[in-house]
């Protein structure tokens, strides 16, 4: 049952009066390395439940098994966070059109060249000045109203950087990380610097977006939603301040705690 | 400006009492070619603004140029959907290390394995009985509050299968890709016959979401929130049943109305 799988964090919990450290929960994000006749397949960053189920569906879709009699064998090892599948000598047409990739795949758009956790260490966020957390309620509050796109189709996340206290950059995509992308690139192109800067995002956290803000200097990261597991182990090990639930006068510190004024 | 760029849309709007044709706004998606000296990078699956930032953002993001200098152009045929970019000799070890290979990249997970339209209109979806939109409305319903596990995290996406009426299967995961695959592969596991279920999702509805529902052979897709233009382009093309913004007793019929039972 899912339950037993939560994963357990410390935070900081923020409102206008006080800020007090309180155990939470957050969804894990586990890497379940998939391997199909041998080959690697692919990395699916999901949550770790009916993953037979997950695997079944995601080779079904993939097109590389009509149906399940070509499936000879899935074995999961869960400590590892691996599965091993074996097909038939049908899907072999299907598999070599797939070549000898891998490829991350999870609830956003993975990197394209997939990150080790040792090429994300050396991404360690040099210290700065701590930001007001009123000044993150307060951007999120302007934030929220500002995407005429998402009144208007509900379609669209929104991404913002926000510098000295106010939104400087906006932007909206289909994808989270586009957003993001964008507002870090257009940052970069005006010389707005990064690293004195908050990124704001609309969307849920998770270890690929916290990833992508380091790789692009922000020290900073706040959502109304919220982050994974995964993301906050992340964040920690980067030393990047992750904020999120931040709604109205409240919001969750759950790593870098050094970078934010509290009350 | 935003507004010039959204894609009109004819759309059956439904509540308890009726269902009137009314004109719509979607946000576009835009598939974008990346080619980087010379060679094909990757396709970005975006709303079509401020390209030049995404582009910088997302080479500084996937680590192949550290500053701008680095990018001596950047040429972009918006009409065709192709942008050419030229780095510096510097950016030669990171090309490299990536390799000759496309890889889409938009709001969610990717097919690993890129299917051109013409691959995916093949997946024409044969009719069937039409489902009435009240087992959708009740359905969605039950679908909002089943999900403890959003309930205790807020980071998870969920998806079901609705059969004859009833959800039969209901999964969470934390991207609302892996969610559809788990409650797919779970059905074919199962025995529940795809091709009589209606696919609920609580996340937003693109592009790859609807070529994933139709790969599984499912001919109704139904979400509480909004599709973009594509996903109602292709799901027309493979006569695939789409419904969005299904809340209460109202919702809205993008694609396949003969799908439905109409008030």
């Amino acid at each position: 049952m899912s339950f037993q799988l939560l994963q357990d964090v410390e935070i900081i919990r923020v409102t206008a009066e006080d800020a007090v450290t309180e155990q939470d929960v957050v969804v894990p994000e586990y890497a379940l390395h998939l391997t199909v006749n041998g080959e690697e397949l692919a990395t699916l960053m999901c949550f770790p439940e009916a993953l037979r189920e997950l695997i079944t569906g995601f080779l079904i879709a993939e097109g590389l098994v009509r149906d399940l009699t070509m499936i000879r064998s899935i074995r999961i090892d869960e400590e590892r966070g691996e599965a091993s599948v074996t097909l038939s000598g049908e899907a072999e047409l299907p598999l070599r059109l797939y070549g000898n990739r891998t490829i991350q795949a999870g609830c956003g758009s993975p990197p394209l060249f997939p990150r080790t956790l040792e090429s994300i260490r050396a991404r360690v966020l040099p210290e700065g000045p701590p930001v007001a957390v009123s000044v993150i309620m307060d951007s999120m509050r302007a934030f929220q109203g500002q995407s005429g796109l998402y009144g208007r189709t509900g379609g669209v996340h929104s991404a913002a950087m926000v510098h000295r206290g106010k939104i400087v950059i906006f932007r909206d995509d289909v994808g989270r990380h586009n957003a993001v992308d964008k507002v870090a690139g257009e940052a970069a192109m005006k010389g707005v610097p990064r690293d004195e800067c908050v990124l704001l995002s609309s969307g849920r956290i998770s270890s690929d977006l916290v990833t992508k803000a380091a790789v692009h200097g922000i020290p900073v990261v706040a959502s109304r939603s919220a982050p994974t597991g995964r993301a906050v182990e992340i964040a920690r090990m980067l030393k990047l301040g992750l904020a999120g639930f931040v709604r109205g006068k409240r919001m969750n510190i759950y790593a870098g705690a050094e970078r934010f004024v509290l009350p």
